[in-house]
């Protein structure tokens, strides 16, 4: 069984440490967010490409759901005490990442290049896709004007009105190598529980991933973010309802309408069913909450299991 | 009393320990060596303006001669780790002045004010002058070829013939603003204890340097880096032997004979004083190692002594 999944960050690496379990590593393909990419000390960070393959490496800190663990922050620091910017938190085994990835860069590789690089290294065995090799950056605009999405969601902790995401750069930008082919031959696609506005919404921007999706002969799967009418972490709920969409597990089936077969939705939430069905999608309902790898594991056996059915 | 020096790296900042307690900082130029620097993991790092700076701000590693002090080096294991080169050993914290540095280059400040703005941020109040803006490397013509001089000095911790030893870039490079005036308007300029051949030929080759040496009305005393036939550290006496010096104090002499005033020698060399003297130097002697910062302060006083008698 062949399996592609569309990822943000934290939430969607607790995916994939379940899937992993269930499905060989070789029958699976990521594709990730790059909107949150981001230069930063004149690097070039992909926070959620990181994150999955930290996740993939066994170098995640679990515990946080970014960065490496065993994570120290010296450098950072030191940048502070000279007076740089250090509000976004690069420690200092994660800059080797940075500093190889931007160099490779530099040198002409394509970040889809670079990832399969970093991969191959770290001993990766599902291939980690960036949904794009182009300029991608989602920005926010506050009261105070236009931001970057790390400048958001770290700096201002996600603290503040929204009154639009777009993403810069998507009109033009293509899918990187291997993209449309994994989601065409997928036997299922699955939509990790991730912000579908801030990290699945850069994915599906990208010019013919939408059209893939819906014409995919594989099943499209997602797993809801939100439990009720709150997001698990982060600021899902109000970028929703800034979107216009109802800030529960309906808002998610109708965030993925054009293409989703099922949506995977928490048991507390069984009073929605007929509402997601009405939103397009068959609707599934379990213990969404991954607290442990056990938990993914189940999550990922159901998640399949439900497309199945 | 204006004093101008030309320093390499690590002897160079023992002397500046001991003339900030003899001379206001005010009055003190240091005109340092570039042609050490190189392109590392992408970061443009100067070795010898970086050991002069963290010395004036009290961030340098003292006992190890270079870097700073309570320094680590996860970055570089986990560059190891990723299968990158590890070799020069660049620090957590050390990694925020190249950061920093790079980034000035690439916004297309040249060295020199990247170098002030270091200094203002670190609370330097002597001037550090990099001999020159342009791009200068120091390359070493070893059995297998040539090299950069840190692949030469750290890589192969200076071990093999060297057969040649050239300033790439040295005919082209014109001096980095104010050195020409700081060696001009100098009541002394002092040669450090630094490698003739490596660390101070760099700044020679740049051109107008010597002859401003030569004309400046103040004196210009030279320390020697060798007691009897051995350097104090590293590959002084190797080198010079291959440019043609004699491997003593007389050699230091020969090295600067077109401008040099006053030598400065360890007073076990006191024999050497008659050809010291032929040298074209007038040879002063006393103890000139500096095993803490009272002894470099001793040795900075008595240098400027020697000038004024």
């Amino acid at each position: 069984m062949r399996v592609t999944v569309l990822a943000g960050g934290t939430g969607a690496a607790k995916f994939v440490r379940g899937l992993v379990r269930v499905v060989p590593a070789s029958e699976i393909t990521v594709i990730v967010n790059t909107g949150d990419d981001l230069e930063w000390w004149g690097l070039h960070v992909s926070p959620d490409i990181d994150t999955i393959c930290y996740e993939l490496a066994g170098l995640l800190d679990v515990e946080r759901g970014w960065g490496r663990r065993e994570e120290t922050f010296r450098c950072r620091d030191a940048m502070g005490a000279l007076g740089e910017p250090a509000w976004f938190s690069v420690g200092d085994l994660d800059l080797s990442t940075h500093l190889f990835r931007t160099g490779q860069l530099r040198a002409g590789e394509p970040l889809s290049s670079v990832t399969v690089e970093l991969c191959r290294r770290w001993n990766i065995a599902p291939r980690v896709l960036p949904a794009t090799d182009d300029r991608l950056r989602t920005i926010v605009t506050m009261d105070d004007g236009d931001v970057g999405f790390q400048e958001f969601f770290v700096r201002r902790r996600h603290q503040g009105a929204v009154h639009a995401v777009r993403f810069e750069g998507a009109a033009s930008a293509k899918p990187a190598p291997g993209v449309i082919d994994s989601i065409a031959s997928a036997d299922a696609v699955v939509i990790a529980p991730s912000n579908p506005v801030t990290s699945v919404g850069p994915i599906l921007a990208v010019s013919d991933i939408g059209a893939a999706l819906g014409a995919t002969p594989g099943r499209v799967v997602a797993i809801s973010p939100i439990i009720g009418t709150a997001a698990f972490s982060g600021p899902a709920d109000r970028l929703m309802a800034m979107r216009g969409l109802r800030t529960s597990a309906v808002g998610v089936a109708e965030a993925y309408r054009p293409f989703l077969d099922v949506l995977l939705a928490d048991s507390s939430d069984h009073a929605l069913a007929s509402e997601i069905e009405a939103a397009g999608a068959k609707p599934c309902f379990t213990d969404i909450r991954m607290r442990d790898a056990a938990q993914a594991e189940r999550l990922a056996r159901e998640t399949l299991d439900a497309i199945a059915r």
